[in-house]
């Protein structure tokens, strides 16, 4: 009877077990569905172009599968159609300059690869029978490792890497499977034609449906880049004297305020996405106001340079966190104070006017006045500091903080005056248009000696302005991914018929 | 007459025109040539397990090629044999893990695309003969879309972006090409045949001959970056008070310098080659010393520590280069330059000890003398400026620069602090071996006691210092590609069989 109970027992209790783990799945499984849609919401509502390149791809894919389902033309490509399926999926890129990358890469190097795979069948013919495979299979072992090794260049890695990838794949499939198939030109012809297919289909699409252009993104990172720096400098000086003077009551508004002062991170780690934008806005073509040779170079420069001022804001955010921060005396703090925080707030108003500018393409004329204004703060500071020097039992351990800060903010100020500097160069390279038509023609002629501006007639103004606007609002609904295939033909006259570009 | 002798010379002028342009050429062209000759050597000196790629690669797909030359095998697989030298040159990468990670991919997400194209192809049966491509062809989109987008969430695509890819050109090939062709389960079969061959070879050749592991890679570029701050730190004390005291003769001698000190400045930017050594060390199955549960994310935690340091030295290396540093007193300068020598070297002997640690696989307990006496050093700091502050006729100014250089240093402390605790958290979770044979009993003890060590008995520390020495080795020779097969199979008793992987 004992025994039976105890089996009993155990059994309801691994029952209950059992039953104690299935129980919860259905409510952990509604629960990641459901963190799942949120999460997919999210993705799309931060960038809606995702979802329009989803349905683009899905477009193309269906395009070219029709090769398939129409009948006369399956019969001219046959089986080789597979590869213009594969083309598209394997080329299909998030933007337009990745995909041309990688179609031209495809394109050249089948064309390449494909001639000079035929040169090794053709080579190894003239052996007799028993010495040819001997032959191919050292012709494609030496390519193979010579290609593979060129992919290792940093400029190639950078520029042709898919495209060396396609030379070894055509050139063994050609020179090897060419030792049994027949009709060896026919395959390379029909591979080269259903390539061309797919990489066009890619190409007109990226184009002319909503295009994502990485030129376009690069411009809009480098400008929020400088925009998120600004945020931060302009938050700064108020955010670290309030908390030196009134540090128990801040401590709410400080915590409220964490948030834009974070924002600066994410420049600290941007080095690979511009690399990489740039990598293929080279490949695009002239597009709204970006012409086909526009200085991508310039806009790294500008990048490297905002990093910089980065590293420094990051020490600098070291200290307006660290609790240890021992309390400067209030003479100090008052002495240095307002050229402290001019140089914080100048610098980000110079930024922001940089970032502004170069959003809407003008000349950063305007950030003028506020590097200069800073560099002012910094005389000031030293002034502030020599005359602090009077007041009498100073220790220096509880100045030390601020004084770092006030040090660190001098060499902020240097970093931004040298992104002024090579956003002029940049706004020169790429000829943005110049003036506001509220600037008087004595600022312009005082600005045409800083040598920073191209001579235009008073009469352009108007026009040029006109033109900026246009702009901002096609780049505006570039990024919403609301263009209509006619007002993106409308504004990319530089663009190349698609025909011609393979 | 005159005419003609102006034609001549013309003729003459544009022939020497011509030349000029050609007749550099020649030069031109060999230097290109010797130029590239030299990177090649520079490439294959700098990496030699680059040459050695290059020809794993090679050998993979000349392997591959013998299905097509080999009758028997030919007859079986046929045309299909194609898709096994698509597969290795797609599939093969530098390291064990990127070559795993894409064959894995590539196999499970073609056998998944497989059944679910039949699926598709089924479904699309059961219409009528003229509805039946519209059904796929809006499978084909549905799934292309979502798949597409399903590549825009970040883990997704950190790990699976490839399969995905493949998924998409599976799925369509087979319910778009099952529409013609009648064979369609012995298509997928001939393909999954295929690509498991292709991919079986890469994986074998990958493992088996002279292996390169991300995870070994990561193990090493952490050790390497923290070693690279170490150089800085340990020679920045010398350097910024010695330019300080005499500017005038240690110009020559700061000059000299600079090389070394410049080496953190690509700790900076290796946030993304961190990233993905750490994506593919994860599957990777274990080796030598790395088991298959690595802590790599460890890893990634003490790479952000080492970078957040990083950014520290930039701003202190602004400092060391500012032309207008002015001149602090001597007095005020003898004052701190102890204490500030002192947080830097000791600083960077404690990243050096940790360096070391990481590199042998041992507790890195020698790094914690050199922690505490930067810590003490930084109370030596405080008490030489409150006693700096009774220097008299102090002018701030003058000081300020000095003071700014020892309070980022007081930052990098801390940062030094923290790498040092994520090390021993690191050093617990891999369980490196714990103590050198020279510590004494008691000193063993108060380890334990700090929490950091695990307990190992006395009997075993000879043999676990035997064992560091082994794979020490093991690691330099991996970096240099000399393992032979034997030797790793010796090495990596936890490696799966290759036929079992996929």
């Amino acid at each position: 009877m004992e025994i039976e109970s105890a089996i009993t027992q155990e059994k309801a209790g691994l029952l209950a077990r059992v039953w104690g783990w299935f129980k919860p799945l259905p409510g952990k499984f509604k629960a990641k569905v459901l963190g799942v849609a949120k999460s997919t919401k999210q993705l799309g509502k931060d960038d809606p172009r995702r979802v329009i390149h989803s349905l683009k791809v899905g477009l193309a894919l269906t395009l070219v599968s029709l090769f398939y389902y129409w009948r006369p033309l399956y019969d001219g490509i046959g089986i080789a159609g597979m590869w213009a399926v594969l083309t598209v999926v394997v080329v299909f890129e998030f933007s337009v300059g990745a995909t041309l990358c990688k179609s031209l890469n495809r394109g050249l190097a089948t064309l390449l690869a494909g001639a000079l795979g035929v040169g090794a069948q053709h080579l190894a013919s003239l052996f007799a029978d028993r010495e040819e495979p001997i032959v191919l299979g050292i012709l494609v072992f030496l390519q193979a490792a010579a290609s593979t090794f060129s992919r290792f260049f940093p400029r190639i890695k950078a520029r042709y890497d898919y495209g060396v990838l396609i030379f070894i794949l055509t050139f063994s499939m050609i020179s090897v499977s060419g030792y049994r198939i027949e009709e060896l030109l026919d395959m390379a012809n029909q591979r080269l034609y259903t390539i061309l297919i797919g990489g066009a289909t890619c190409i007109f699409i990226s184009i002319f449906v909503c295009p994502v252009w990485s030129g376009g993104d690069l411009h809009n990172l480098i400008a929020s880049n400088i925009d998120k720096l600004a945020n931060y400098l302009e938050g700064f000086g108020d955010e670290y004297f309030q908390t030196s003077e009134n540090e128990g009551c801040a401590t709410a508004s400080t915590k409220n305020d964490k948030s834009f002062l974070q924002g600066y991170k994410s420049v600290l780690t941007s080095k690979g996405t511009e690399d990489s934008l740039a990598n293929f806005a080279r490949w695009e073509p002239g597009h709204g106001r970006f012409l086909f040779r526009h200085p991508w170079k310039q806009y790294l420069k500008v990048g490297a340079l905002a990093r910089q001022c980065a590293y420094h804001i990051e020490t600098l955010n070291s200290h307006i966190n660290a609790d240890d921060v021992v309390q400067a005396p209030q003479e100090f703090v008052r002495a240095i104070k307002p050229s402290c925080t001019k140089m914080s707030s100048e610098s980000g108003k110079a930024l922001k006017a940089l970032a502004s500018a170069i959003k809407a393409m003008k000349h950063p004329t305007s950030a003028n006045q506020h590097v200069d204004e800073s560099k002012a703060a910094v005389d000031d500071l030293k002034m502030a500091l020599e005359s602090a020097s009077n007041i009498e039992d100073t220790d220096l351990l509880t100045i030390v903080p601020t004084t770092t800060v006030a040090s660190i903010l001098v060499e902020i100020v240097k970093c931004v005056e040298k992104i002024s500097e090579s956003m002029h160069e940049l706004s020169q390279l790429a000829q943005f248009k110049s003036v506001e038509p509220t600037v008087s023609p004595e600022k312009q002629l005082h600005l045409l000696h800083r040598g920073s501006v191209n001579p235009v007639l008073d009469g352009d103004d108007s026009t040029a302005f006109d033109d900026h606007v246009v702009i901002i609002t096609v780049l505006d609904d570039q990024k919403a991914g609301k263009n209509t295939p006619e007002e993106i033909i409308e504004n990319v006259p530089q663009a190349p018929k698609p025909s011609g570009v393979v």
